[in-house]
């Protein structure tokens, strides 16, 4: 379960059906039905592997009956050559299957393997980096594990799973923060901590007086940043967010932030390349 | 139905379901239910449209009264500040509703962006520029809408859709290429072309022998592309593909091959950067 | 959306399967496909109603021509006469959709009502009642919401929205109180507060110097109770719970413990007698 | 089959993603991934199982490895520290599905328990004991086989399952009760029987000599059900309905009527207390 | 929700999928998408109508904005050139929806007109015709529905919906007729009528003497039918069936038997010829 | 997978659910639950078998102990007595499951029997029999299976599988012959060859002119087959369509036309008799 949820099985019957819904015309007039091959997954770029608990799940379902065999777990870092997975039986079931699998593998790994770069980037630093809700729609919880995989953190998984008050709310409910940081505290579960997003000094102080527990500095400049982290010293946790970039994340993570927020995770990784090799 | 089809809708159930199935707490606890505001889809970088259609159903799931009015379509070139579109209504419901609606939208026109890309890159060359089946699990029939939105053009929608044989389907046949040809001419419906791919230029020559509709180079260099273009003379379809980059896809469309394949529209697409401004 | 989420549409789909899936052989009988009729949604018991949204989704998806119409809200305090909903249109609709609305709204407003009991019984005291996981496995949204239309609060919605270490989790992993809350600080996105499970005071003091935020004090005396707010002093969130019953709560929350926890709300609330009356 | 229809196995799909579908995050904070354990059903109050095969279909879609052992059967007479049932395995998903499964066991075991305690009341007497149609939606199936476990029997399963002609339908179809009943003979299959719910002698009578097959006598004194038996003598069966308590129920039955139908089987059983013993 | 239940419409949304999933190729390539056309719904042979609803929600799931016009209802005896519907809107979207609406409708047209022709053949006699379970998997509702549409009754419409003995259940059971009558009568619900199948006219006597409601004639020569009608003389419904042509029915019903039971109806009925004629 | 893809696995649901969703009250009442049986699958008519994958899936799906061994394969033609399949396995589970399986297989079956009629009719005629799009809802994938099992040819799976041009697209398009080609050329994957449908002899001419790779011969008279077959003399492939019946099916082979297309196969197919023979 910890990975194929009945949300993940119902993407992969869509996946599924979408591809080869209506058979594999090539195959099926090539291939006889009783060959038998080997497939092995083999890794073509450095980076990654997230999601092949996902792939395996992929071949079950295309055919219950081919041997799936892991040779490397979500997390590895790997390098061109790298074998991560072997897979046995009909040799029309490991085709039917192969372009759904590695689509999974290939965009999940992709996504592991740019959060570890970002990870990289700011490692000694004390910041946690972590993902966004800005994740492929039906996608989410398998973005959210493959971020973990490269090394980095996750924000709230839903809307449910975290308070996180940003502008809009506040026009909306015409309160102020100390008003909004109240109205939270006394509605949400007692499981969850005030957040609070604020675009200045004077936003992290009004925070701070509110008791919130984790305030938001949106695209704050380094210089703020580093003011921010000093005049809370430790009162609650600080998030920047905003437009963070490899190149940038080093010098916001030495501002003492607690913690670096970063949509491109999972809305802008591209594919880690990753291929079927069939031996026949 | 044109977008929305009845698996695109389930996708969309996905989605909200993983974002908002437990509620939002925020907005319960910030915003009156009453309170209605207005919501302007706003573009933040140029690019390509598309999605539009996708953002207007999660708005009308989440809340069938939200009022929804596009002001662009589907493959209109934007800039940043342009609006695309506005929903008006209940706060609660487009906040509900407003990330599910920009994580599609966002990673739709990024991909119609980079497809316009690569295709004013062979603009004047006679080449098409089409797509593959790397796409993502679940959203196969709406990147190969957006990659039209892009202005390229779609390769098989599915297994079912086209007949492509490959070095895989070959070594499990135990045929030859006439033979394999031969075969999928027999299997098929009439109504798909026989494709195969080949490696080099006997290849190429056995193909056509063969009576192969369309001949996919896998791989080749630009001046073996040319001689394969110039020996076929119009007898087969030629498609270009493997490796093809922005840098290179010129020079490859020069070579005068009917289609240039590429994965990369559809597999490692950054998103648009698209925001929705709420107004109270 | 607040209501009906995809999950709850798809429960709203069983429920009228698994009843008039083969139609209502009665109905059909008898009553004329043009016959039309107004319903009145009647109380026939004091208590607090929940579920409105759901029974009008029922009579929505079973004839989306029908009209609803609300006299009163989630919420409300009624007593038997009360109408809480008038209903028109094809009698064969009406009667079709009856018992499934009034299942939805007699279990929901039955846990309201029960809710608003247990809440009243600690009335003026600090206490904040919530529910627990304990509940109808397919309903857990529903009844979440049911609980705070009774007056009472959210614990956690799901194994997501919330850290929770108990003696399973301690046992399993083989670490001591410190060890635990430190580990689950470490992987638990920081949206989240950290709570653990204690059965005395060391347990508590325990907890305490590890710096959960929120301790659990499980079937505790209401004496010890008692030394363990004095002892913690507000350093921590402290909820009582196990074995809570209308006839010890105020006893339990008159020690000044922040939280107590109910599982009865959900898993044994007697259902509140509603009918519903046609006019024909 | 027998439980777990295609409709039970979608509920269990919903009562899993509401609780864990995003993740359990305290058990992956702190439970080894390759820990295993060995989990025990135990009982903790007198009572009648139900629910144990929609358990283990609980522990089988989370984890199809976790090694299920049923030690008792639905239909037991339980007492507090009996063990219904042992579950081996991961740990992790042992602690993933628990809550899910005894929620459902806890709540039919109730509902069994129940029926039990209603039909041990009417014991030695000729009245049959059956449910009704307010069942929890989502759970009709499964609810009439806890009534049948707790060794009660079942009134109609659907709206398609008999013709049950109440007042409404006679308002609405605007006929008497022997027009009702020639009418609803002409068009049910021939497999179902006539049923017609009368609220006085006089309606009795009606509807013996309109040839019903069963007569449901709605809130009746117990005098007047007596009567009515002594008229019908045998020419049909009789259903006595309406406010049956474990008060009432046995002077009811002794009135000599066939059957009593009791809507709080189903809508106001609570959960039987039983608790998963987690043995690391 | 007469006709379409939530099945139901889980069987449209199969239908739409399978055959414009993806797209519908020409109508993009050839048809402006403003559009606008009017279609009729044209008989083409003779015949009665069933599924006009159905295809209605077909058009309207492909399109909600297309204006569907019923001109007919089900139950219609229809002649070659008689309009059955119009619909008008978006010319893509009626020719996207055109064939699986046409699919539908002249396959239940011809199931109801393969009815309509075989009750011709019994009027006047006291027999019902009734259906079978031999019905197209997904379609049982929408088949039972067609044959009430061409003058037929339905049998029980599933396997809850009225008991049937036959002589498999007695030799895997080790019972006799009696005893099979008297355990089924103790275990089903009341409202079912007990139903058994004998193969000559011992079987009659002993279904009979056991207290069966309806006995099913299962093969027997038309001679020994009559002789059961006599013997058993309307102390029980008599139902023929095995093998009933078009040819043969009217010997059968002369005999006197109440029932006729024919599983050609539905597995055998050819399509009604019906078009969708388009005027631009 | 190759046959019981994702949608055809909820067609089963579908199936299962509607049968005995709510139970098999007979047998429940007769057979006692550890009560071991075998079935074999009986032919009763002479014909071809189709669907025997599915009718395997339909018993797993019930009861995944059961034990399933095909005797012979889809495609094998057959005569009364055969025995195509025997299941073993608990009794109820087999009564329980094999209405609907016989009732795929009966028509499956059906289906590949007429088109193994129609495909004896031409053959030595280099004709190619093909099917439609007319197929059941919900049922296309099986009954193209089905139609192959038989013997002969697909058409287009899917309205994405083919472009076939007909008179409304003319119509709505406003375009002729040459410019509809061209439309459809410039839009169409190249994976897909180009039909256009005409009625006469001037449309041939047009229809090749403008290079369309097929072309549909609507209902033309067999000697203007004949003439249009001269004239193309193999620049295009010739579908001739349209009222073709097992008598004339022949003559229209012999006029050299490439392939005949026919709905009759899929719509109006009568079942095979086949049926399940329980030895206790």
């Amino acid at each position: 379960m910890s990975t194929v949820t009945p949300a993940v099985q119902r993407l992969i019957e869509l996946a599924l059906e979408e591809d080869l819904g209506r058979g594999d015309v090539t195959s099926e007039a090539l291939v006889p039905p009783s060959r038998e091959a080997l497939g092995e997954v083999l890794v073509k770029a450095p980076g990654v592997l997230a999601g092949l608990r996902v792939a395996a799940a992929v071949f079950g379902r295309v055919d219950p009956a081919l041997d799936w065999e892991p040779l490397l777990e979500d997390g590895a870092r790997v390098a061109p050559g790298d074998v991560a997975a072997r897979v046995r039986g009909r040799a029309r079931s490991i085709l039917a299957a192969e372009r759904t699998a590695l689509n999974f593998l290939q965009r999940l790994s992709g996504t592991a393997t740019l959060a570890a770069r970002y990870a990289a980037a700011i490692e000694g630093t004390g910041a946690r980096l972590v993902d966004t809700r800005k994740t492929t729609p039906g996608w989410r919880w398998l973005e959210k594990m493959a971020v973990r995989a490269g090394g980095a953190d996750n924000h709230r998984l839903d809307l449910a799973g975290g308070v996180l008050v940003k502008d809009n709310h506040l026009a909306l409910s015409a309160q102020d923060i100390a008003g909004a940081v109240r109205a939270a505290r006394a509605y949400a579960p007692h499981s969850l901590r005030i957040e609070i997003e604020v675009v200045d000094l004077d936003g992290v102080r009004a925070a701070l007086e509110a008791g919130a527990d984790v305030i938001l500095l949106d695209n704050m400049p380094v210089e703020e940043l580093r003011r921010a982290v000093e005049w809370v010293d430790g009162r609650a946790l600080l998030e920047a967010s905003g437009g963070i970039t490899l190149e940038t994340i080093r010098a916001v993570a030495e501002t003492g932030v607690d913690l670096i927020s970063c949509g491109a995770l999972t809305h802008s990784a591209p594919a880690l390349d990753i291929s079927l090799e069939i031996i026949p």
